[in-house]
């Protein structure tokens, strides 16, 4: 007989996701009465707020994902599941897997949050890298890394430009601190290690749509982040739109910008298993929760952060930021053993403790109720909740050691090429992605 | 113009491979009346004594690897250049690369290393994994550590005891190191996390053709090698030929073990660069030096550590470990600057100071210019002369901490499932390594 099929009586609560959402969820019900079973294609949880420090040689990979397992090993109502989910079944209650027997729930916590979209444009993924996890990371790692050996022995000057353009699309967090990092790397770190190419000649371009980068943030704070990015070096495009990308570059309407190197952070859509649903989803994909999280029609079925949409003051939808979905996750899990003690449930509400983006080394903006930050007293705050906020106290430890270092000497640590690079013929950085 | 192909009247010395002999054999030349070209296909120096660390999830990938470019960065008469070296023509003095123009060299330093052989059976690959560089060991790793989560909720007892039985094949110091980093994974680091399956219960055999595993060391020393692992909980089998390795395990004759890992640790080739020479090469594919580690007939070409056959005392040849590679690499790079500066070239000798094999935590055997130690004390000094010897005080600091917290807290930070697991169907440990 199957653990998760296990029947003691205690209801069986299916978490779908063991990101900030799923993962608080399920270490909030440990030791109630239920049984929990948390279901991920991936065996780590990943601190994604630090995910850009991998793709620029800041970090290792273990710096920021800890084993699901370790995180909930001793909650014993807690079980693990390494499984990729199909579709949800709500009438039947029931949770469909790849290869595997299907899970029935009494309760599901639907935290699948979002991926990287094209906005239908799904033909530009080979050249535009997305950055959502682990392997999105190490890809734009060994992209960048790659780019400048092969410049470095490129006689061409106009090729050798194009493999130091490194386009950055999307002005918002993600995209100017993917921005931020890489014109340090260029300027600090890789400085000296070069004979022929002069890395600090590397062009970091940010191109947003909108009128101005970090737009979630007040109009001043925004500047001052511009400002902040331009000192590194990085050359800010607002107000233009992206047309077309290829092994070219990426071009603006008529204007082509040659690039080898193309980060894209201009969005995300919720994860497609909300459509296997059958309810209401908005344009990005996500399900429109009720006050309590929950699915209308389906009061046992909640979904929380970048999966959900939960309509915030004014009816404008809250973000899809971590405080949110750790927020909602308390609260789905009260309300699951409010349920379970036939005790009546409580709306969500949002507590905005503010928040903040970092944009290089001692540079960052933050907002923290109503109070605005810029420059290096921002930064060290980013720098403090960041830390804190890691999982596990080694990891905490070790990046502030792996930080300290970095901060000193101008070194990175993790500047490894990883992948076979010359199996099949030299590489070239314009190969799409291959991965097992 | 091409920097390599500048001809400022220095001699062009081409050293191929930035392992331990390639590397100290650039540093020595540093500042030397010579131009130096290093080229290796990889971006950075590998510590490979301690891979089996990161194929175990005990270490990240950054912790034992450092960009070559970083270390040689101060050496203004050294070039890095990433390339696969695919020929070397001896009479005119030539490096061939694929998809570059080929290098002119005035002296040659080929330090190429090994790579895994299974014999002549290259069709065992896909399912017993060598072990020789980052991608094989985060290949091992994700194998490992998938197998339980298969076992976890896998029904079947027979295919469960499959997936939990790992097979490591040769009783060298490899063998040893990956059995026992195994078995103590499974007994002490895995065996609170997961609910079904008692990790402890795992399998782990170490099979060895000879009569004795650790057979470079004494009887003695040998069997207390023997006692620690046994003490792990490894199955030792000596004498045991693998007759043939498939998706179903390991067969002894006609006895079939059923497991879904194998490691194959049994033995190594020289790098097939050594054949596109000419020259006569050993059994093992080795070529054969001349007392100043040059080629024979051409003595401006070097061949050093794991890619030469150096007759030692008694006429054997030198053993493949870094501290033959290295004092090599400082005895070539000495006679180059003879050459150069018309002095008579020092045959080389080697100083052997001890070797040293771990078992685990705190278990190893050690001998030193013959003083032979075994368990805590060996482990000691293991430990100290490994971290002694990793290039970079970053990656020493946060290696030592790394190991410390493993130490307090049977933790193990880098137990990532990297590579996407169910993109084309479900995850199997069976699947062939498939790589960018």
């Amino acid at each position: 007989m199957r653990v998760r099929d296990d029947h003691d009586g205690r209801p069986h609560v299916v978490i779908i996701g063991g990101g900030f959402g799923g993962l608080i969820c399920a270490r909030e019900l440990a030791g109630e009465l239920v049984r929990v079973t948390l279901v991920d294609r991936s065996n780590h949880h990943l601190f994604q707020p630090l995910l850009y420090q991998v793709a620029t040689a800041g970090l290792s990979p273990a710096e920021i994902a800890v084993p699901i397992r370790s995180v909930v090993r001793d909650a014993e109502n807690v079980t693990v599941l390494l499984a990729e989910v199909t579709g949800i079944d709500l009438a039947s209650r029931r949770v469909v897997l790849r290869d595997e027997d299907p899970l029935d729930f009494d309760y599901l916590v639907l935290a699948a949050g979002a991926r990287t979209s094209y906005f239908g444009h799904d033909e530009w993924a080979h050249v535009a890298l997305g950055l959502k996890d682990i392997d999105d990371a190490l890809e734009i790692r060994r992209r960048v890394l790659l780019a400048y050996e092969l410049a470095e022995h490129e006689d061409d000057p106009e090729r050798r430009r194009k493999l130091l353009t490194f386009v950055v699309i999307g002005g918002g967090p993600t995209g100017v601190e993917m921005a931020g990092a890489v014109a340090e790397l260029s300027r600090f770190v890789l400085a000296r290690d070069f004979r022929r190419i002069e890395p600090r000649a590397t062009r970091v371009l940010l191109v947003e749509a909108g009128d101005r980068v970090l737009s979630a943030y007040s109009p001043e704070l925004s500047t001052k982040g511009l400002k902040q990015l331009e000192e590194l070096g990085v050359e800010v495009r607002t107000g233009a739109k992206v047309t077309h990308i290829d092994a070219g570059g990426v071009h603006l309407g008529t204007e082509l910008v040659p690039a080898e190197t193309v980060v894209w952070a201009a969005g995300v859509r919720a994860s497609p298993l909300a459509e296997t649903l059958g309810v209401k989803l908005d344009r990005g994909g996500r399900v429109m929760v009720a006050e309590d999280c929950s699915i209308p029609g389906h009061p046992n079925a909640f979904a929380i952060g970048d999966i959900a949409c939960f309509p915030g003051p004014g009816g404008k939808p809250l973000p899809g930021v971590s405080p949110v979905a750790m927020q909602q996750a308390r609260s789905v899990a009260a309300n699951i053993v409010h349920s379970v003690t036939h005790q009546p449930r409580e709306p969500f509400t949002f507590l905005d403790k503010g928040s903040m983006a970092t944009i290089g080394r001692s540079r960052a903006i933050a907002e923290m109720r109503g109070i605005e930050l810029s420059g290096f007293l921002a930064w060290l705050a980013w720098l403090f909740v960041h830390i804190w906020y890691l999982i596990g106290f080694r990891n905490r430890l070790v990046v502030m050691l792996s930080w300290c270092w970095s901060y000193v000497t101008y070194k990175r640590g993790a500047r490894l090429i990883t992948g076979r690079l010359f199996t099949d013929g030299a590489a070239t950085v314009a190969d799409p992605p291959k991965r097992p």
